[in-house]
């Protein structure tokens, strides 16, 4: 099968940053599916691994973890999906990646693809639904079909136009809270109340002045999705006494957690991958939160975030979009299309 | 009426690091009730605050966080008591402490004492059970009335021996969960197995190595109640993927956060004084904990923590108490009797 990958960590004016080769279609076994790969998005997570690291793979390493396809064989303790499903899942962290023709995935990692949705609009969902579905729903412990307990409560979603921060804005507003995202530019601002923020702030100027100007003293939720060290000092000042944090970027610099200390505030990590990694039980979530966010697909209470399409998957194309991504700047979800 | 206190921040062999004096007995307004002192307690926060700072104050400041009395008067605000009602508390932060003759208390901060129990026992329990319950009830989530949930499930308390360690082993052991407590001293170790831990380990040696050859990977919450700084890289390195972490003790140096981004942990600071603190609405709970503490004493399913009663409530006495808080090595709680 054809597949994409790269053996040394390298900038992408590089030849052999993002390199197609040939590789054995990998037989299914146990939980897992085969999958046959239609479409595939890209995600901040696959720039970051294809820059950062000084080994040497001698097979190349295939990123990629975001993907709908079909299934095409399965393992024998196969038992929530069949032959000729139509899927959609991220899949694991520690294994080979979507940019291939075809790809293993542990069942409990998948979701049925909703109906009547385009390929590529489903591909750019998994990784960005699960973790704003885990941040929302399972660290913030949110309840999605209760609007009416969230009324009453604010969270500020800071990177409101990126991948996550576009799902999470819609599931923030399904739920019903008040929701306050950043954003800078007019086109993302757009995009952000198009999603159901109900206002905008902008993350490079003083968010609490803009948050005060607004009529908040401080909020419940903070979901932080870009530069957690930058913003840290402005997230402890702005969370509301036993609000609560949740951070999707690693800090880079050591954050003073003391300064949540008084308002006995939480912080929690979210990192998508912890279930399928430590190969915990809770594991079997991410499909039935794959199945939600299919029926919320079906039902058109949310939409896809892809905004950008791309045809063909290959290291060309690939290169395009991890370039798109390294720009900062981009807007929703980069889909590549078999 | 008779206080005692202190204008500068003082070592304690400084005669006025402490000193008696006389003041107005305050009146009750609003939600206020003026309590008659019979009991106090001493935390390692009193010797904190009397320690620390710089500035000097015209009327002498009164520390003092747990208290047992009888409430001699009400504001017009005042529902939840009557007088004559023998009460206890830990109280407000910023408000003058039960270092004294009288004290006023916001009402949502203060329970009916336990009938049957003796004053210096009661009165060693306030502040403890609350930093203790909201630890483990609220911030941790766990049930205590439905052990059957919590069975297979282990709690590491760093610092067993001590005030609020000595409630937290209480009340986690009665809320079904294995607990591994740290103590390293004889008396220390058969203290906290007599509060229903199930295991000890010293945490002056390395805990991973000892958590293993107890046969324990890791751990699904951990409560530290000392030097977080110090046991930072061995907790992140104990707890269970998407586990809870609590501490109490604030941070001196920054924190490694990153250590816990891959297992998705949570970190959750614990200040008993928060809800006053900020005035919120959920103030209230301190009154329903206590309550629900007075009831487990009487049914004696839980036991005071008073390890040591000094007689007397005064300057001298109170540095006794002090001194021997400050030598970090404290069982359970100290309490002075009128």
């Amino acid at each position: 099968m054809k597949a994409v990958g790269f053996k040394k960590h390298l900038m992408l004016e590089e030849e052999e940053s993002l390199f197609n080769f040939e590789q054995a279609i990998p037989e299914a076994t146990g939980h897992d599916l085969l999958i046959k790969i239609e479409a595939i998005a890209v995600n901040p997570i696959d720039v970051s691994v294809r820059l950062n690291g000084t080994e040497t793979y001698e097979t190349p390493k295939v990123l990629g973890w975001d993907a709908c396809g079909i299934v095409v064989a399965a393992g024998s303790e196969v038992s929530l999906f069949e032959e000729d499903d139509l899927v959609f899942y991220a899949g694991a962290f520690d294994r080979p990646g979507s940019n291939a023709e075809y790809q293993l995935v542990d069942e409990r990692l998948v979701g049925h693809a909703p109906h009547g949705i385009d390929i590529a609009e489903i591909a750019a969902m998994p990784l960005t639904s699960l973790t704003a579905w885990e941040s929302l729903f399972e660290k913030m412990r949110l309840e999605l079909e209760e609007p009416s307990l969230n009324q009453d409560k604010t969270i500020l979603i800071i990177n409101g136009a990126g991948g996550v921060g576009s799902i999470a804005t819609q599931l923030a507003h399904l739920a019903g809270l008040h929701v306050i995202a950043t954003a800078s530019r007019p086109e993302t601002i757009a995009w952000t109340k198009g999603h159901g923020a109900d206002q905008t702030i902008n993350h490079r100027r003083s968010m609490p002045k803009q948050l005060h100007e607004l009529g908040y003293e401080n909020v419940d939720y903070i979901l932080g999705l870009n530069d957690i060290d930058g913003h840290w000092k402005e997230i402890a000042e702005m969370i509301k006494p036993n609000g609560r944090i949740v951070s999707i970027t690693r800090n880079e610099q050591p954050l003073d957690l003391g300064l949540l200390k008084s308002k006995s505030a939480e912080f929690m990590w979210e990192w998508m991958y912890t279930k399928s990694y430590y190969q915990l039980p809770e594991m079997i979530t991410q499909h039935e939160i794959l199945e939600k966010i299919a029926a919320l697909l079906e039902q058109g209470r949310i939409k896809s975030t892809a905004n950008q399409i791309i045809d063909g998957i290959n290291a060309e194309t690939l290169k395009a979009a991890h370039a798109l991504i390294e720009t900062n700047s981009s807007i929703g979800k980069i889909v590549l299309c078999k």
